[in-house]
């Protein structure tokens, strides 16, 4: 069975909605799951759900706090979330899941775990509600300043994410620009879509903030700084028609019975525009599952969380990004002459270029065998 | 009366729809409108509406395509945009509005107006729906590569925007970024933001995309790529959104039933969800008055820009950039001692730095005299 590390004392509703989640994910997920953090607190929760010979608890004795310096964090040996990383190096656990300080959760996993061969950086990818299947927003916050060969990683990588877990065939993909010629974008966002264009992914050129939840695209590339603030866009908008509209549904009588009336349409809806259905972002790239489930995460959003980590284990994610990245053209259902499909390889392998000896943003950790 | 130029021949509906949003501005906003453009159709048009009395027609041989380039449509000298920017400049309209080519509407506009004093770069200023009087996002989609002092003008631009024509007092200002806490950014974003902190404006700090819309927030300022993923995601979400509220609301008849009792409501609700009702958006930081409405403008759309132009010139806001940048303090309601009040004042003009001699993206032309 699949076993995933809880990290109990991350995010703002911590251990309280963490542990609710993990036994709603161990109770309907076929997953076992582990908390990792401080004893006492967590088996009170537990006990609350009469949960305490469902889950082991993993001892940790310290806390990474929201706001600490991923520095800070790495000094901290035997906080909840180190603890769950070290047990995803030992093979102790197939994946792990933490709501807490996102930066932590990076700069950890990369001391940890280290990176997959051949992937400088790892990103965060996000999948948002749409009309299909979801899309995948790839780099979601991550890695602020990119170069043209880290968009290019995200674009192969959301791919393979969008194939195998999303089960969506030759997925499409582009990069989130201001408009969709060719001229428009940044330097950054120009050189890589010339790259991509030369490439074997489905790509389909510039996409803008509008294209997103349309089915036009199924996987954005962009920078972590721009991910965010579509993202986080996406979240606020959200809200602010769905608080509109249940204003308008509470002015008058008859109003409000139209709403007793479609409340059951209404709520599937919701659930449809629900971000915490949709659970867990992977910080995908690292040498390992590593599941980031929002700060505000309840129960249900971690329980999703742990069902992202479960599915990113089951689909080999991370075998497909380091291994199989020709599998990408396969599955696009064409049958290719040996020659070509050699040629085609090779061009994907040069898309992810080698990182240059001493870079700054290099991980100091060698690559771990996989 | 206040005198609007509209360039009939720009926009993916034009002539018809822009002829019909003139005739309506025309007829309930108490401003004279003129139509740039082609003789015939323009005034087939009008005669659909009866309204050939009530409009007059500027000739203009011409058409900016949505297509091409700046510097190509520099070259055509009869186009209905650059005629309508010579009558601005001219003197014989108080205001432009056009839904065209938006990059063409800046690069004209800069060739024939020029910049107000001090002002580098015209930035487009969008007013997107909120809870409370609506929130300004700068840039929306002129500058893709900023430098600080942009920003920083931008922020000025901005707060002077949303207090005199929004009627916001003392408008919070916030920089668009990836997270609240001061590291997060990129290196444009801090250099900015350290500025602003040391300045007179109301600045909040970084907000993110979950902010906008809430009231948190009454002036985001960004870099114009930024700001147009920002406004294409919002647009994108609710477009969305609605698509999903609708498919529940026709599924089954309790629904349906539901839909029609609460219909008044809902209708309040989508007027102001409908970016349409924002009408266009300003230019600001031309020598001029000229308004950008959304390509896939209909009637309403080109009303409430010519609107937006009409408040534009009433409320003075060029006079207010171009002279008065001190009122951001005095309409705070503080008493300050005139010696504290040189100081701020003087640290404002400090913000609005004077570009350098020679610099790339410099305007050619001189600042016309105001």
């Amino acid at each position: 069975m699949t076993r995933i590390a809880v990290d109990a004392m991350g995010g703002d509703r911590a251990p309280g909605a963490v542990v609710q989640g993990a036994v709603l994910a161990a109770r309907e997920l076929g997953v076992e799951v582990a908390l990792v953090g401080q004893q006492a607190p967590i088996e009170a929760e537990l006990a609350r759900h009469s949960a305490k010979s469902l889950i082991e608890v993993i001892s940790a004795s310290e806390v990474v706090e929201m706001c600490e310096s991923p520095s800070a964090t790495l000094r901290k040996k035997d906080s909840s979330m180190r603890v769950a990383y070290d047990w995803m190096k030992q093979g102790k656990v197939d994946g792990i899941v933490s709501a807490g300080n996102s930066g932590a959760m990076m700069a950890i996993g990369m001391f940890v775990l280290g990176n997959l061969p051949s992937v400088d950086r790892p990103a965060i990818l996000a999948v948002v509600p749409s009309i299909g299947k979801g899309t995948v927003i790839i780099d979601a916050g991550a890695n602020v300043e990119c170069k043209p060969r880290h968009l290019i990683q995200f674009a192969v990588m959301g791919s393979i994410y969008a194939e195998q877990v999303l089960g969506i065939s030759r997925p499409k993909v582009g990069i989130l620009s201001n408009g969709e010629e060719e001229a428009k974008g940044t330097e950054l966002t120009r050189a890589a879509s010339e790259q991509l264009r030369a490439g074997a992914l489905n790509y389909i050129g510039y996409v803008e903030g509008r294209d997103i939840g349309t089915g036009n695209v199924d996987v954005v590339v962009c920078d972590g700084f721009v991910g965010n603030v579509a993202l986080k866009t996406m979240e606020g908008t959200a809200f602010f028609i769905m608080k509109v509209l249940k204003e308008s549904f509470q002015s008058g009588l008859p109003s409000r019975l139209g709403y007793l009336l479609s409340g059951r349409s209404l709520r599937q809806a919701y659930a449809r525009l629900d971000y915490a259905e949709y659970g867990g972002a992977p910080l995908l790239g690292l040498n390992g599952v590593a599941i980031i489930a929002h700060g505000g995460s309840g129960p249900k959003a971690i329980k999703n969380a742990i069902r992202v980590a479960r599915d990113t284990v089951a689909h080999n994610v991370n075998r497909h990004i380091s291994e199989d990245l020709g599998k990408i053209v396969e599955s696009s259902g064409e049958k290719l002459p040996k020659k070509v499909w050699q040629q085609i390889k090779s061009r994907i392998e040069n898309f992810i270029e080698k990182p240059e000896p001493g870079e700054k943003d290099r991980n100091t950790k060698g690559d771990r065998e996989s």
